[in-house]
């Protein structure tokens, strides 16, 4: 069934397609507004499945500097999926501190030529530390990298990654895993409504109904990664998540006067 | 940009086509998992628009055996929109007594040879009467029609007009046109899980996410109305719901383990 999902999905054209790039930096267009993570994948046809069914066009790539996990070869992933069509960036969201990802990124930029950075410090216990964040950002924007942080719902710490040049801002909705969906909309809302950058939403949307929140919201993009990793069928979340994504921005864009709980 | 929309989904084949139908009655077969009201337009264009991007193949139509309506003339409508492409129901949804719904029944029968009821018996405060609904709907099923009630959810009540013969139950998932959404998704689920027939989950569903959620409780549809009809532009709120409807059925068929809060 999934792959009649997939090739369904490519020869329709969904509304998306024909949307002006969400994000462009430099020679990178951002179309999808759906980003998926691929590192918890130990299976080539599922890491094409989840790009494919999900329409993602950003391939996000990683090393863990200090060797803890393992990870498919992107030799091996090149066989089977046609990497030169996606926009690559790189994550360091396996660092748990700002050395271990001021180190990824070294070996992201020298070994994989990757220049734009999906940036993550996280402390132990997995949650953005939005002040370590800040302080690599600077450092990264100040050698010439497009860096796309992920932060704390903060409006402060938001404006002042905005400010520093980030390219978009990613706001967590919930914890990372959790599958909990938005755990209050009132201060993502906030930080959209007076932000001058695109705001992705991500962490904690576990399901279709939490990633079309997350755009009704005004949210640029969502990123999902567990949510498909742990379904019994990754390929099939991964095309719901990509109709919940389209769904929450039309009705974003059609504006509804109802109140939305 | 809504014209664009609907030529998309024309042009694309939504997953959801592929699927056998939801509820087959005699010689209808109801495959769209989105159910639109269409009484609150007062334009042809609109209800063309909601029709084609929702992708609904039902047409419900009603009479206000009470007089106090207006309506547009199906003749008008009949020169716009393919109506013999679409399954055509009842609706008694005006009616707010049992006599009253009564009498639409015999109306449209008569007058439009419709045999299937979209059975709406409700409160003066538009709430339904679960008890005048079940009594209605025990003469209607003892005339022959096929009956599609609307109830508060009650296990109960549900599960005595299964026994009935209702061919499918429409449960209310928070006050119609209020756009709350999902009030307390537990009663619905419960509703779900122990019934025979299908159940369609409507009433108060205000944005896409209430859609997709509704469709990963395991709804066999939803039926969506005042969100469209009061959104700025309903076409695109259609086209959203259709892929809201699409979303929480992929969801709900790729079983996430995770939570769904």
């Amino acid at each position: 069934m999934s792959v009649q999902v997939l090739d369904n999905h490519r020869a329709g054209q969904p509304p998306e397609a024909r949307e002006e790039p969400w994000l462009t930096v430099g020679k990178y267009r951002f179309r999808s507004r759906i980003l998926v993570g691929i590192e918890q994948y130990q299976s080539i046809p599922l890491i094409k499945q989840v790009l494919q069914a999900s329409g993602a066009d950003v391939f996000i790539t990683t090393v863990d500097p200090d060797g803890m996990r393992s990870s498919l070869l992107l030799s091996d992933l090149a066989e089977e999926i046609p990497l030169e069509a996606y926009t690559w960036i790189g994550t360091t969201s396996f660092a748990r501190s700002a050395d271990s990802a001021l180190r990824t990124v070294e070996i992201l930029r020298r070994t994989c030529g990757i220049d734009v950075i999906k940036l993550d410090v996280r402390t132990p216990d997995n949650r953005p530390d939005n002040a370590q964040t800040i302080m690599v950002a600077e450092k990264l924007l100040a050698d010439g990298l497009t860096v796309l942080p992920f932060i704390l719902p903060d409006l402060a710490d938001a404006q002042r990654l905005a400010e520093l040049g980030c390219a978009a801002i990613r706001i967590m909705a919930s914890p990372v895993a959790s599958g909990r969906g938005i755990a209050d909309p009132r201060p993502l809302q906030e930080i959209i409504e007076h932000s001058r950058v695109p705001v992705v939403i991500e962490g904690g949307l576990g399901t279709a109904h939490h990633a079309s929140r997350a755009m009704e919201l005004g949210a640029a993009a969502v990123l999902v990664n567990t949510a498909l990793a742990r379904a019994a069928s990754p390929g099939l979340m991964a095309a719901a998540m990509r109709h919940a994504v389209t769904a929450g921005r039309l009705a974003y864009q059609s504006r509804p006067e109802l109140c939305v709980a």
